[in-house]
Order: structure tokens, then C-alpha cells, then sequence
């Protein structure tokens, strides 16, 4: 295929593969010949908001001319230029236009994040070192074992740590080769020890030892004993490749299969357009992201300006050093783009679907194809909206049809299915499965622990939280930023009063703007929710602002002290929501840089400090104050929500899927029901049950029920012998309520 | 089909068509010739669990023989007996095997609840009442409309209401008939008026106005005004049937159809008895109910005796005068099982179904078969767990599927649709869907409320709240008594402590037994659930108490005054969850009677305040008090959570589904992921989407398209050239990690 980019790609769009190398190309020639560089992710930066809204507003309008004015085309090319005895870390943004190096961001001396091409390095570099041997030299693996390590983000440093340069640290595992089989579980097989990489000089720098104890010992390993320490001498297998499995697996469960005869009901476009029914949005892909909603309409009004995902932690609860340093950023630390799972066809999803691929970036700076990484379809989700009217027994009922897209990624053990979904009736979902293998340490035979669970004999799963952020950027009915406000929605009792409210049944409704930059906690006492608001318009039905609200699960949030460093480097992760001032390039709730992180630097919690607000004001500082900190702006909003991951056996070897969704639904932005036109129409592929349903070995009247594919509980109702009748009925009442039963509850009864 | 039930039904099964009949006939014989019987329920009485338990277990052992010790078989027979003046409710309890009346209930004079076949009697009396006739002068309704009324409860009485009889109150509207459209929706025109009727005398007793003022206006009725009043004048049609609605239906939406061409999975016998995949239970389905749950079973273990939804109030939060009165209660005022819609395949459910049909009572005690009440089906719900080996790219990915027991109850203007799911995962969720028309009253045109939201011109829809009650009477692997016991469990942050929480991550889980019935609230910042428990069963590997957790939804309680009757009515709907101790029959969160009712009688507030406990006592007193108030007992759990309404114009006409659901799932149970024998089966039915889907009107490239189903964002990965390339890259580096990149993270790289 010819290297030909479109002429002129859309701001939102993509990189092309030309695009790519020249972005590539530009930053290689910046640094020359004399320095080494590793290419860690070339994507396409973001036009500024000011500049890209008069783009987007011709775009809707249907005023795209050659003419319009476009935001400069920009490449972000983060690298590491590296150096003999360190590496620095680099994001250059390069003009596509010009093809030049516009800007270099500071070097940044610590591991940035950690990409998949920089594990197998670290494996081979403890496997191969004298410290790691020594370790291992306290232990005895059974007969086929060998050593498996997981690379993990280095996370927080020890308290006697300041300035360390670019660490990693390991899990380390056993794998059980016994049965040749490349995906036998090594999760079930942990080893008490934790290498630690100096990723500049490739050497490990220390082997941790780790503690095994149970309720009552020590915090700190056990004194190395003289004897070597024999091994998972007892352990159970743990695995969960089929083949592999020592439960047979289920035969009677029959396929289900959905079929779109007359293909799905949405296209897109090279350049990631989307349309379905009403919505129409571009599909972004980042390599920290995974799949970012930009641009999103519903009937030509503009939603949203931009929905991601934005971040996670994941903090262990085991106060065992060196388990504080457990506490991965799965956005920031690794990336879910990075981390996408190619999915596979009717496996990952049912029915018809279409796949998306990425360019992601090879070392050499060179783009590839990462194929499948999201997935789009249509799915049902049960009934829209239904009414019976009563006095006729007409039922009118519609299918809730979503349009789903979703990617996954897998974080060495563990597993995330994201999804945003969009429905019939206006609103937004975005809901979040965790799955996979939790993470696992050892522990004492027969032991317990106050810390996890024991999942087999000498496994114990950690107390953890996953607390995720997403974050929204509203645009209701508007890219006009003065038109954005949130508002608290509150609904509070009241008590009894002889002139307001005389029987105590009232409740008020109560709002508060939200007028400078936040965090908000739920309260559901209250009923507390945010309201995406337009400013300036209202319902012209109602009279209330054109809004869509916020309906978040209310969830625990970060446990650790506020203190400690697993606070300190999540502030984000400690209250539900945060509405902050937009800012060109803020997306990260955890700030840019988490990994090697001592506190949460350009969070949500730097940007609620620097004062902006959301509001006219009368006094000075429209542009912020002398430090350009505060300004007017318009607010973003930040959700976070989570789960406290207490394990139960259950999840393991693999865990079923724990979900969480978020709702952004519509509330007096349309004037009715948006889903009120989608058709009622009877699925004729669905059919009735009968024999093979309901003829259970030894039911003996199976060939009666074959003729009656619905079950009647105890038969069919027979006539009554009225001569048996040893009472007056009322018979007035009877007669008029035998001609009425078509009644008031909708079941329409038969006699028989 | 001749009219012989089995000779030896289930305990649990529904009355036979034969025993309802002998039930039915049992009564009459009771009251003889002299009096008028309105029969209003007939239905087998649960067995008292201490004499199905030994039953069940012989069951479960296989252990059933002839000889087997059964429960009686008793059917309750709930009628009126209606004199000239007053009428009076009963329930009847009938020895099925003897066929005599054993015991009766103490006669209630106030209604006890309401049938359809009750309100087409309603409708009449008021038109054709002088006093109704008279506040309707008041009004001028457009050519062409008429008069509907929907009948309510009486709710709650107005303060200077002592001892009422049977009263019924009606929302009054017009219909236009114009369209010549029986399904034409009259809720778009309310006509401030309230009927109330004596049932006993069926006459009405007055009509009351409503006031239909904004904000700052008064609580009370305007005065009535000499002119006529013209109504709807400016009003907007509301309708919702395909053929009335005034937009265009969609066309676009091409169809989903779910096939499971091998047939389903599951079985059912005649009696109720539901088996699929590990799961194995009864389905009862009660007028008051609507379907039920009995002895759940997963692999040949108890979890739950029984589960049901029990009751959920509607209080409006209207303080004018006479919308106190608005508040029902839809499972002890009408029953969602009396309110069942016949279901209807291809609507309701799609893919192959099968319908369960129940018996309901005619007037005259006759059984008639309400149709397809019931919907059973198995659905896919995404992935159910995942594994990517990132070492070999290799994933295990399982689907989601689900049992459904479906069923949906129209009450007058609104539809509840309520689901039990059971899962592979050995999960059990029940769900809750609200949808239907929102109830409505009129309000000045141009005027806008505190008390709701205007959804089109002088329509105003109140604000409301849907408080839910589940019960759950677990089983946890013992249908013993003494084995059952509820644990409350928290995690809570700790402080730094250099001995035992060095870095601040670690939290602790508490546990609580709840030794004694009460009420517990919801606490997210303490993750608090509710652990149901074998108290002497632990799990063989982590050493826990075998146990089901419940994970509900943290949601606001009812918000009216606590010293008000909405609150006094509905004592239950105050906390999220109650621990009671078990009785026979005690299945109401807010007691037997609730219509009319000025205080929660017999419901959860009632249970706990007798004082039941749950664990062994050194004190005496194990079977209760001198009253017989507080014993040894088992604990029942319900939980709350409701859905506080403010109407959203999207409501409109007919409001999309909110949704809620409780989980209640294994934890340390199982031994390990009862799911991880489901297979990980590719759907070969699943279909690539390729021209149709991606090609949009003016995309050129929609011939390339569609040899290229997947789409590239900005076309696929070309080679580098090497040449290009201005400086080194790490070339060691470089090889290694392009060796190495089917990466950590899971995406198989493919450089093109």
C-alpha cells in the first residue's frame, strides 16, 4: 500500500503511518547521529480547545471549506534518549505541517512508564544476575520448575530512598513445566522474593526478601534459614487453560447466537467517525488511554466534547515492606492503549461485530499495526420503556439497544473490559469489568493473614483497592465554553410544617452552582448528584437548563492514611468527584508522571489548588493571578469510583468479572423521551420453548408439556361446577368485575 | 384435560386448579347460603419451615419415599364477606387433605387491598355520581374529550379522619377521543379534581380540588372560579402508540435476533422446579409478589430458602392537600403478581423463551390461568472472566450467561419490570427496571413547581421516590437454623504506625456479628456489606465461614418526615437493610395491610422491636418473653434501596428504564472460581463487519473498506525506511524489544 496520507486529515484524527515516520523522522534529526534513542509512543497531540472549536463548529454547521481555519497538525513523540550511563526521558511535539521539532519537553531523569518491549529485558537481567542466584539459593524449586518474574512499575520509594533513578521491580513465580504446556499458571507458585532493577545500568541493585508470615508474626521476613526452604511441596495446581483444567469442563451449556441478518446499524469512517442512530462522535485511540470518545452529538447537539478514561490505582493493603510499593497507575505506570488485547471474534463479543486497529510505535521509532485493539457493535440490554395501558391490554414495549465500544486490557495478572456504551434514549455509559488473576504473594502453609486471603495452600491474594477516574468534558448543546456550568443537585426532607409542608411528605430539591474549582464527595442521604449544565439555555418546556446528570456508583475510596505515600501519590483516588478548570492537556487525574512517584504532581488535586472558577466575576484576574494560577474557565469533571477487592476464593484461579457503570443521562435536554420513536416491533426470530426446555429426565408428562410450550404451574384452569358452590357469590359484583377483568393490572385472564 | 392433580404435589408447588376449587369450595360451605362472597385470592399456604425442612433435605438425599413426613397441604382463601352495610376481609386457611376450613383470620372493615376487577366499578360510580357531575362543571373539556379515571389506593387518611371505611380515591383525566384510538394516553390531560368513593356503599363521599398553582402559590385549591374554566386549551398531545406518535418512527434500526439453535439449556417441570446449569430451585409465583424463589440450590448446596421481592412504597413529594394520600404501595395495595402483564415473545424477552402461565381467582373463587406471566430465559452478559498470557498472547476468555426470571406488573400509569438472574459464577442478582407513564397533575400553564417538573404544558409530573424491599432468607450449604448467621463487614484506613503500618497502605477488615435484630444503614466510606454465613461450616482452604455477601446499591432512604404518616406508613423504606428473626409467613417489609394504613404494622420495625436473636444466650427466655416477644431465631435479611425520581422531561411520555440491581454472591463458598469449567467456546455465529457497517454516504473509500473489514484508523502500518532515519537508535535494545514485543501488555504487534 502507497505511504499516502489524506490530504488533509481530520484534527482529531489519528496519525497516518506518513504522519508517524515524519514525526519520527523530525525528532531523529533533532538529535543526530551522536545520540541513541528509543521511541516509546509517537500519537497525534491534541489541537487546543480554542482552536479546534471553530473547526468543529463549521464542521456541524456544514461549513467546511478548504478555507477553514485548522488547528496546527501535531505529533507527540515520547522518547528516551539514552546516554551511557542514564537515559532521560523526552516528549518532542512536531509540527506535521512544517515536519520540524517545535518543542522539547524537560528531560525527565526516572522510569516515565514501562512498555511491554522493556520486560523481557528485566526477566533475563535477574535470571542472569549473581544477586538474584544468591536469593534463589534459599530455596529449592520440585523437579520441572522454573522461574517466572512478572515486572512490576517500582511504584512509591522506600523510606530511606531519595533521588533513586529508574528502578523496576519483580514479582517472582515459579512455572510449573511438568506439563509442557506454555500457559500452565505460574500465579500459584510465588516466590518470597522481589528483585529490583537499576534500569539505567541493567543491573539489579537488590534482592528484597518478603515476608510469609501470618496473623501475629512480624512485618519482616524471617531470618534466612541455613536449610535451603523446600518449595510448594504441597501446592495445588491453579490452572485455568482448559486443557489444563482438572475439573471437566461444562457440556450442557448450548450456544447462543446473535445474528444481524440485515448487517449492524452504524458505519464509521477511516478517520474514526461514528455514526449510529442519532450519535455521531470520533473514536480516538491513545497508547495511556485506550479508546477516548471526541466530538459526541446526539441529533446534531453537541454532548461532549471529550470522554476518557483517565486513570486508576491500585494500592495493596499489605503493610509488609516491600508491599507498599504494590501500588500500580495502570494508565499512568503502563497504559491501557499499550496494554490492548487484540480481540478475537465471538469471544471478546457476540454478534456482528466490527474491529478497530492502532498504530502503536515500534523501538526504532518505525509505526505497527496493533490489530483488533477495540471492538464495536450494537448489543440488546433488555427493555427501553414499556406501557400497558390497562383498560386495553395493549402493551407497547421497545428494546434498549446499545452501541458498544470496548477494549481490554491486561496488566501482567490482572485484566480491565472498558466500554462506553450509547443507548437509545440519550444517555452515556461507561462501565468498567475487572477480571483476571489477583495478584498473589506467599504465605506460610497453613497459616492466615490479616491482610488477604488464602487462595490455596500457600497463596495468599492481597487486600487491594482499584479506584478509577474518568474524565468528562462537557460540551451540553454548546462548544461555547462561557456555557458550561455544573451544578450539585441535592434532595432534602423537610419536616412537618402546618404551611409548607403539613403532612411531612415534601422534599426539597436544592442546587448549588458550583462556582470554582472542587472535589465533591457523594452523599447519597441526599441524593447528591452533578448536572452537566448549559448556562444560557433552557428547556423551553420545563424552564431548567439544558443538562445531562451524573449518576455514579457511590464507592469507597482510597483507604490509606492520607499520610502515607499511597495517598500522597493518589489524591485523586480520595474523593468521588472533582470538577476543575479546563486546561489544554490535562487529562491525567494523577498528573503525568505516576510511576517512581512520592505524591500526585498536575492532579486533580494541583489543578483544584490553583483557584479557577467557572463564573463571571466582578473582581480582577479574569486571567489568573501574576503566577498564571486561577483564571475563569470551564469546568471538567472527574468521577471516581472503585472497589474495595477484599478476595474471596472464588476469584480464583481467575476472578469473575466485579463491573461498575457510570451514567451520563439527559435531563431537560430534550423535550421528551428521545427513544419515544424507536419502533415496538416483535422480534420474529425469538421462539417459544417447548419440549426440550421443559422435559426433565423422568417428567413424565413430557410429551403433554410438547404441546404446551408454556408452563401452567399445576395445569390449566378448569371450569367451576357452580352446583358445588355452597354460597352466594355477589353476584352483581361478580358479574360486573367478570366483565372488567381485563383490569387495572394488565393481565389479561382466560377462563377456561 | 380432566381435572386431576397429582396425587402427591411439592409442598411448594401452586395450587392444583382441583385444590383451588376445594379451597374455593371449603368457604362457601363456611359461610353457607346466607352470605355474599367476593373471593379475592386463592393460594397455597407456604409450609411452616420447621415441617419442610426435614421434607426438603429428604429431597435434596434422595431420601423421598411414600412414607415421607409432609407438611399439611393447606391453600389460604382471602375474600370479603359483603354485607348490606359494610364488608368485611378474611383469609380462610383450608386442610387441603381434609378439606375443611382450619383456621380463620380476625375480620379487617377497611380495604385490604385492591383488584383490578374492583375499578371499572370505581370509574362508574364516579360518573355517574351528582357530586362528581357537579365538580366537573367547573370545567370545559375540548370537543371530543372524555372522561377516564385511573382508581388508587386511599392511601393514608387526612388528619381528620378517624376509623374510615373502605375508601378508594380516583386521579382524574381526559381522553381524546378524537383520534378515535382506544390507546389514545389521557395522562397528558389531568383534571384537578380527586374523587373519593365509599366501597362499602359505593358511593362518593366527595370530590376534592387540587391546587394547580407554581411557586409561591398556595398550598390550597383556588377558589373556585363562577366562569367555567376551559382546560387544555394549549396542550400538547402526549401519545406514545406507534400510530399516534407525531415524529416519524426510526427505520434505521435493523434487527438483533439471539438464536440458540441446539435449544436451551435449562428444564422445568409442571410443579416449578427449574434446573439449569448447577443451579436447581423452585419457581412460586403469589398474587402479591408476583414470582418467588424457593429452595435455590448450586451444585447440590442450599444458598437460599427463599428470595422475593417483598414491597416498595411510592411516596410523592407534593405537600398540597390531598397528595399526602399519594403514596402506594404497589406489592400490599394491589400485588404485582394480581398486576402480572401477559407476556409477549419477541417483546419482552428476546431469543427462545419459555412462559410460565399461573392461576388467579375469579370473583366467584373460580381459577382462571393468567397467561404467560412469567418469562424464562437464558441471556448473554459479556465476558465473564478473561486471562491474556502476555508471555504467549494467548487468551481464555468466557461469556457471561445468565438465567432469567422475568416478569413485569402494570399498576394503573406504571410498569415495573423485576428479574432474578442466577449466573455460572454461582451468583444470584435481582433486578429492578422502572418504566411506564410518570404520574401527573396539572399545574397553570406558563408556571413552573418546587414539587416537580412541568413535562408539557400544564402538565406537571411530582416528585417522587421508589423504595424497594427484598427479602432473603438464606441457606448458606445447611437448612439448619442454627447454622445461619449475618456478619457485617468493613474495611477501615489506619493510621501510620512504624510497628504495624509502616507506610500508611494497610487497611483493616472488620467483622461484626449481628447478634440481634435491627436495621443497619448503608456506609460506603467503610465499604460496609452484609456477609450471610454458616456459622459452623468453614471453607476448607481459607478457613472462613462459608459464606454469600450481599452487594447493594447505596442509595437515598425515604425522605419524608419522620414523625409524618408517609414515614409512619413505611418504616421499613428508613434504613438500607433490616436483620430480623425468622417466623412462618412473615414476608412484608412493611406488614400485612398497608392500604389505609396509618403506621407500618407487623413489618420489619415491628420484628426488630420484638427482639429476636441469633446466637446461642446463657440467659433464659429461648422462646421468647411472657408476650412471646424475642427467641432464638434465624436471620432474615431485607435489603432497601430505592430510586429517588425528580421527573426529567426525558420521562416523557413514557419514561426509559432506570434500572437498580442487588447482588448476592459466593465468597469463600466455593473452593475456587465456579466458573472456571465453563467453556471458553469461540461463537462461531459471530460475523466480521465489513462493507455495510463501514461505508457511510460519501465515503470514498468504501470499496477499500470493505476488503478491509477492520477498520485502520488512518490506514495500516507501512515499513520504515532505514534510510530515513537520522539517528541511531539503541540498536541492542532495539533488536531485543522487537523480539519481545508480543509484550506485557498483550497486543500482538505486526509490523508491516
Amino acid at each position: 500500500m502507497a505511504v499516502t496520507a489524506a490530504p488533509r486529515p481530520h484534527p482529531l484524527a489519528p496519525l497516518s503511518p506518513a504522519e508517524h515516520i515524519k514525526a519520527r523522522d523530525a525528532v531523529a534529526k533533532l538529535h543526530g547521529a551522536s545520540e541513541s534513542i528509543f521511541f516509546r509512543a509517537i500519537h497525534v497531540q491534541e489541537p487546543k480547545k480554542a482552536e479546534l472549536q471553530p473547526f468543529l463548529e463549521a464542521e456541524h454547521t456544514g461549513n467546511l471549506t478548504d478555507d477553514t481555519k485548522r488547528p496546527d497538525r501535531v505529533a507527540i513523540v515520547e522518547h528516551d534518549v539514552i546516554r551511557a550511563d542514564r537515559s532521560e526521558y523526552i516528549n518532542a511535539f512536531v509540527n506535521l505541517d512544517t515536519g520540524e521539532v517545535a518543542t522539547v519537553s524537560a528531560p525527565v531523569p526516572h522510569q516515565p512508564y514501562v512498555t511491554p518491549g522493556e520486560f523481557d529485558l528485566f526477566n533475563d537481567a535477574c535470571i542472569n544476575s549473581d544477586l538474584f542466584k544468591e536469593a534463589m539459593s534459599e530455596f529449592v524449586l520440585p523437579e520441572g520448575f522454573e522461574i517466572c518474574i512478572d515486572p512490576w512499575p517500582y511504584g512509591p520509594p522506600n523510606a530511606d530512598e531519595k533521588d533513586i533513578p529508574r528502578y523496576m521491580q519483580g514479582l517472582v513465580y515459579a512455572k510449573d513445566t511438568r506439563n509442557k504446556n506454555d500457559d500452565s499458571n505460574h500465579y500459584g507458585y510465588p516466590i518470597p522474593i522481589v528483585p529490583v532493577m537499576d534500569w539505567h545500568t541493567k543491573k539489579l541493585i537488590r534482592v528484597e526478601r518478603i515476608a510469609t508470615g501470618g496473623i501475629d508474626d512480624e512485618l519482616e521476613a524471617k531470618v534466612r534459614s541455613e536449610e535451603p526452604v523446600k518449595l510448594f511441596e504441597n501446592h495445588k495446581g491453579c490452572e485455568y487453560v482448559p486443557e489444563l483444567l482438572d475439573v471437566p469442563l461444562r457440556t450442557d451449556l448450548k450456544p447462543i447466537n446473535i445474528i444481524q441478518p440485515e448487517g449492524a446499524s452504524f458505519t464509521i469512517q477511516e478517520d474514526g467517525l461514528i455514526e449510529w442512530q442519532k450519535w455521531r462522535f470520533r473514536l480516538g485511540f491513545t497508547p495511556r488511554e485506550g479508546a477516548v470518545l471526541h466530538d459526541v452529538h446526539y441529533d446534531n447537539r453537541s454532548v461532549m466534547y471529550r470522554v476518557s478514561f483517565s486513570e486508576m490505582t491500585v494500592p495493596y493493603a499489605d503493610p509488609r515492606p516491600p508491599f507498599h510499593r504494590k501500588q500500580a497507575f495502570d494508565f499512568g505506570d503502563g497504559g491501557m492503549g499499550r496494554a490492548a488485547n487484540n480481540l478475537e471474534l465471538g469471544c471478546d463479543c457476540l454478534g456482528a461485530i466490527h474491529y478497530v486497529d492502532a498504530l502503536t510505535t515500534e523501538p526504532d521509532g518505525a509505526p505497527s499495526t496493533a490489530k483488533a485493539v477495540v471492538c464495536l457493535h450494537e448489543q440488546d440490554n433488555g427493555i427501553l420503556w414499556k406501557h400497558t395501558n390497562f383498560r386495553t391490554n395493549r402493551a407497547v414495549v421497545t428494546r434498549n439497544r446499545e452501541f458498544v465500544v470496548q477494549f481490554i486490557a491486561t496488566l501482567a495478572n490482572y485484566e480491565y473490559v472498558l466500554a462506553y456504551k450509547l443507548d437509545l434514549a440519550g444517555s452515556i455509559t461507561l462501565e468498567t469489568r475487572a477480571t483476571g488473576i489477583v495478584s498473589v504473594t506467599s504465605i506460610d502453609e497453613g497459616k492466615v493473614s490479616a491482610y488477604g486471603n488464602v487462595m490455596t495452600p500457600g497463596v495468599l491474594a492481597q487486600n487491594h483497592q482499584h479506584v478509577f477516574a474518568v474524565r468528562i468534558d462537557p460540551a451540553i448543546d454548546s462548544y461555547n465554553d462561557a456555557d458550561s456550568q455544573v451544578v450539585i443537585e441535592e434532595s432534602h426532607g423537610q419536616k412537618i410544617d402546618p404551611r409548607t409542608n403539613p403532612y411531612g411528605n415534601f422534599y426539597k430539591v436544592q442546587r448549588e452552582k458550583v462556582e470554582k474549582a472542587t472535589w465533591i464527595d457523594a452523599e447519597p442521604r441526599l441524593n447528591r448528584l452533578l448536572k452537566l449544565e448549559n448556562a444560557n439555555k433552557k428547556n423551553p418546556i420545563s424552564g431548567k437548563n439544558l443538562a445531562y446528570k451524573l449518576v455514579a456508583p457511590v464507592t469507597q475510596m482510597l483507604l490509606a492514611d492520607p499520610e502515607g505515600l499511597a495517598a500522597q501519590r493518589a489524591q485523586f483516588a480520595q474523593h468521588n468527584a472533582w470538577v476543575t478548570g479546563y486546561r489544554d492537556g490535562e487529562l491525567w487525574a494523577a498528573g503525568e508522571f505516576t510511576n517512581q512517584s512520592t505524591r500526585e504532581v498536575g492532579g486533580v488535586a494541583d489543578m483544584v489548588k490553583r483557584g479557577d472558577w467557572f463564573t463571571d466575576r466582578e473582581t480582577d484576574g479574569a486571567n489568573g493571578d501574576a503566577e498564571g494560577r486561577g483564571k475563569r474557565s470551564s469546568p471538567v469533571v472527574w468521577s471516581v469510583f472503585g472497589l474495595t477487592h477484599n478476595p474471596r476464593i472464588e476469584d480464583w484461579p481467575v476472578m469473575p468479572v466485579e463491573i461498575f457503570q457510570i451514567h451520563i443521562r439527559p435531563t431537560d435536554f430534550f423535550n421528551a423521551n428521545p427513544a419515544i420513536d424507536v419502533p415496538s416491533t416483535r422480534n420474529d426470530a425469538s421462539v417459544l420453548l417447548g419440549g426440550s426446555c421443559c422435559t426433565a429426565s423422568g417428567d413424565k408428562n413430557a410429551s403433554a408439556v410438547q404441546q404446551h410450550p408454556v408452563t401452567h404451574l399445576q395445569g390449566s384452569a378448569p371450569s367451576i361446577d357452580p352446583k358445588a358452590v355452597g354460597a352466594n357469590v355477589d353476584e352483581k359484583l361478580s358479574k360486573r368485575l367478570s366483565k372488567t377483568f381485563n383490569g387495572l393490572f394488565g393481565a389479561k385472564k382466560e377462563v377456561k
